[in-house]
């Protein structure tokens, strides 16, 4: 199967309203295809990210992560895992601004783009810069084979997502961190990941698509929730580690298809700030706080209830909290685990989708945005 | 004089309607301040950061810059300062995130704390983190001499603002990106900073408290000008390179004292998401756009004008912009150099300022903000 020949039937909408729903309600097989052949047992197989991958990640001492939009949001967590499980600097930057500044490359990096299309024309420029100022390996993370940027890398590793056609990425998205997540464990075996990490990790993947299938269950309760935002112009999104980004993966998609003012802050800069704004225009949305984390929000929201500010938690069954009057409580599976932050991507897409259907938007479409951004 | 003593007659607002307001009008001296004593004609006297730092400096490989809120954007400001110029790699991160991940440290990092008050206490808590992590060197810039976080650092440069009274921070920040600079300086001497540029850009200081005088003067009109924005609910600011976290920190000001809902975006990443929500409630802000940029963001902007999209620039003279029904630019002095990011600032508090007096919110004590956030 060839990954970017569209199938006819493949880009049908089918049962689905929007191809963004059915792209959402297709990731844990798109999740599944991109896992497929690529491991031995639980053994991560490195060829999976071309022949020479072995020799090339055996030099590598840092990454550089470059990409744009929701790619950019896969490469932020990945720079979690990659510092904290593979034990490796990993820096991330906007592909538009890495062109045009004048910054330091660390001997012995591996520059890894992202990019669902494989020709978002800043990343492809990016990389170029980037290769020009001497760095010698290059890994690419696609949806689509016959891409500029896999031609331009030399190690791919491609999502096996399928087409997506919403403009919101979705499905991208999920399986970006999968084989970011992929990479990881090959880089870290070199460095601090020992097998038996390994091995959970690995555990972990294959039970991603059942983990996801689970979340998506969570539809009707999501759908309940949209309701009370369909008629808000702001939103805060509260993320720490490594799912700051997914907050601001959630605020990117409410924002680009619900045309609600969504914006993400790590949760410990709210009081430096955007505390400021939050009342009842605003809601205030926790992506999986631990304890100590909430009980810290919640005594900085307190101030905040006499205007109205509500508090909406996505949190794991591990979390402590009563709902409230102003505080409403999402539960998802349990993950206490590495790959969480693709399970908390879930639900904020179904948030996104629902908010957008009652507001009545071109879900698949939204105004003034491209698929892929191809012009600089 | 000690930096940390409150002097009365140093706190009195004078002619001044708010704190807030004196505090910008106070930035040519406090940069001034800041410089003096610094300095053996255009040669920076290294031992400004302490009788070690010489040999501190020799030792450094790396700086790590950790800070909350607005100090935060003034380590943004000087990691393209460091990469760019003095050709040494430089991550920023928020104090709250850095202290509860698991990050790298490259070896021989210098950690770069800012805080204005030294009592941050996630800064404080940042800094405890690098040190137990193995961080061999430590440098604070801070605006108070008795403060915890001088007593925690090996070095220290005092930015010598003077007491800062107002909640949104002006004047501090501009000081800390000229203690920035005078950093980039001495560790650019080490690595690829040449002596003529090293003396280019200490004139570029010393000239500094007249330029931001002049920017001082355009008071009146931005004051015409903010009333566009007393009654909008948003704003987007746009910044490329070193005046991204400028237009972060316009953005911020906004946010913190009008309660408008303000964010800022590196400009690249308009066309993945923000785009769609550009109408005439929400304004577009370009902050030291150049004539190429430009022009991409008014080819984006060009669909968003049948819904009221408005672009205002801050632009510099060497900008060639028409105005028009859509296009407004009001022009700051002419800064084709390293220290425009400085510049660039002052417009953006004037801005905030007038927005918050216009719509009679508490300037000097935003609800639900704390001057120095001594609680995690």
């Amino acid at each position: 199967v060839k990954d970017s020949e569209v199938q006819l039937d493949a880009v049908e909408r089918g049962e689905y309203r929007h191809y963004m729903q059915k792209e959402i309600f297709e990731q844990p097989r798109a999740i599944a295809e991109t896992l497929e052949g690529r491991f031995n047992g639980l053994k991560l197989i490195e060829e999976a990210f071309g022949n020479d991958a072995p020799a090339v990640f055996d030099r590598v001492k840092a990454v550089q992560i470059l990409a744009c939009g929701t790619s950019y949001h896969a490469g932020l967590v990945a720079r979690y895992w990659m510092e904290s499980l593979a034990g490796i600097p990993c820096n991330v930057e906007v592909a538009s601004e890495y062109r045009y500044r004048d910054p330091v490359l660390l001997p012995d990096t591996l520059v890894v783009t992202i990019s669902q299309s494989g020709e978002t024309a800043d990343t492809l420029a990016a990389l170029e810069e980037a290769k020009r100022r001497g760095a010698l390996h290059s890994l690419a993370i696609c949806n689509v084979q016959e891409s500029s940027l896999v031609r331009e890398s030399d190690l791919v590793l491609l999502t096996r997502a399928g087409p997506e056609i919403g403009v919101a990425s979705t499905k991208a998205f999920t399986t970006q961190l999968v084989a970011l997540m992929m990479l990881t464990l090959a880089l870290g075996r070199r460095h601090r990941l020992d097998r038996v990490t390994e091995k959970r990790i690995a555990s972990q993947l294959f039970a991603l698509p059942a983990r996801v299938e689970d979340v998506l269950e969570l539809d009707d309760r999501i759908r309940a929730l949209s309701e009370r935002f369909a008629d808000k112009q702001h939103a805060l999104f509260l993320g720490r580690g490594s799912h700051y980004p997914i907050a601001m993966e959630g605020a990117l998609k409410l924002k680009e298809i619900s045309y609600i003012h969504a914006e993400a802050y790590p949760a410990g800069e709210l009081k430096h700030g955007p505390l400021a704004l939050v009342d009842a225009d605003m809601p205030v949305i926790a992506v999986a706080p631990n304890n100590s984390l909430l009980e810290k929000l919640k005594s900085n929201l307190q101030e905040v209830k006499a205007r109205g500010g509500e508090l909406y938690v996505f949190a794991d069954e591990t979390l402590d909290v009563q709902p409230d009057d102003h505080t409403h409580v999402l539960t998802v599976t349990p993950t206490e685990n590495e790959l969480s932050p693709v399970i908390f991507t879930v639900p904020l897409q179904l948030l996104a989708y629902h908010v957008a259907v009652i507001r009545g938007t071109d879900v698949d479409k939204p105004r003034n945005l491209a698929k892929s951004v191809t012009v600089e």
